[in-house]
């Protein structure tokens, strides 16, 4: 995982601030290091384009995730109540996030797709989802079924809440904490029902 | 619902192979015109843009899976048998708008989420979904839950898998009938992931 300076962390705060409101598209290099006061130049000392913050805030969000995740998995717990907490961790570690998809555009979901680093961190992910589930086939906590493409559903079923979620979004009048905070709970609550989909019962 | 006659058949099939191929975006009204051999003008006697066309195309679709839900809702089957085939079919419908939704854009979910009519349809199809849990809680077949917000879950669920295989869709080099055939089975099995979620085992 790469480690941040905190200068770094400081602009991927005033990014995202920025994000959230303008929008990413409407949002210029220039406009983020005057929020900093900083100059152009220096801003780009830390980061080529606005792209890069973006991924470096995603490699961000994934290393709280993991480190998180990687407490809860060392507890003496059920797969299955391993399997839950880790979903749920998700949700609330893209927290920040949301406000932003709303606004997110497609060149940033090609960036997902194809940078390496950020495959290096679904792959990682998927590792220890699917390392749950093969617990829980063991514990009984879980049915039996394929670890690796439960995996896969569950990440993917995740996402798809969240697109839906935020497609909705995308069309609000206003986009008020409180609606975030609705969007938010919704999210664990969809994340809890796809969990649910493998659960022992 | 709406009867099309069979001209605006014809154009919708028309329309419907141009926007799967170049894009619902870079189609002119001219251009499904002469694809029919009609004038403009006959065209636009029968829809007033291409939104409409797209609108009925989507109200055809809904007839369809309706008809074809209603009648596996009328055989002895368990709730959770119904449940399952109703989420099959709304897969199965929505077969020939895999290739288009690669390029849907916003505009079009916007038509989705403001239009009556097909809200109508939305509120109509999670009634049938609510119902066939209600059926399945009282059989034994579904656990107890709450049948309006599962139903939810299922349809939300079942947009988000579509629109995450979509948005693969959307960057791969070329969209060949393979890999539309896959992006169907793998719908429905995340269809079927998303069901068992409420099963009674």
């Amino acid at each position: 995982m790469i480690d941040l300076t905190s200068e770094q962390h400081n602009i991927i705060d005033a990014a995202f601030k920025r994000f959230a409101k303008f929008g990413h598209e409407n949002v210029t290099m220039a406009q983020i290091a005057k929020d900093l006061g900083y100059t152009r130049t220096f801003l780009y000392y830390y980061f080529p384009d606005k792209e890069s913050i973006y991924k470096a805030s995603l490699i961000r969000r994934a290393s709280g995730y993991f480190l998180a995740a990687q407490k809860e998995l060392a507890r003496p717990l059920s797969g299955y109540k391993k399997l839950e907490i880790i979903m749920r961790i998700k949700i609330e570690c893209g927290r920040d996030f949301y406000r932003l998809g709303a606004y997110t555009n497609s060149m940033l979901y090609k960036l997902h797709i194809v940078d390496k680093d950020l495959q290096a961190i679904y792959k990682r992910e998927h590792k220890m989802i699917a390392s749950a589930i093969s617990e829980g086939i063991k514990d009984g906590s879980i049915i039996k079924c394929n670890p690796e493409k439960v995996a896969q559903k569950l990440v993917d079923g995740q996402h798809g809440y969240m697109s839906v979620g935020l497609r909705k979004l995308e069309f609000a009048d206003k986009i008020s904490p409180a609606t975030l905070e609705k969007l938010f709970k919704e999210l664990i609550e969809d994340s809890a029902f796809l969990v649910q989909s493998v659960k022992a019962r």
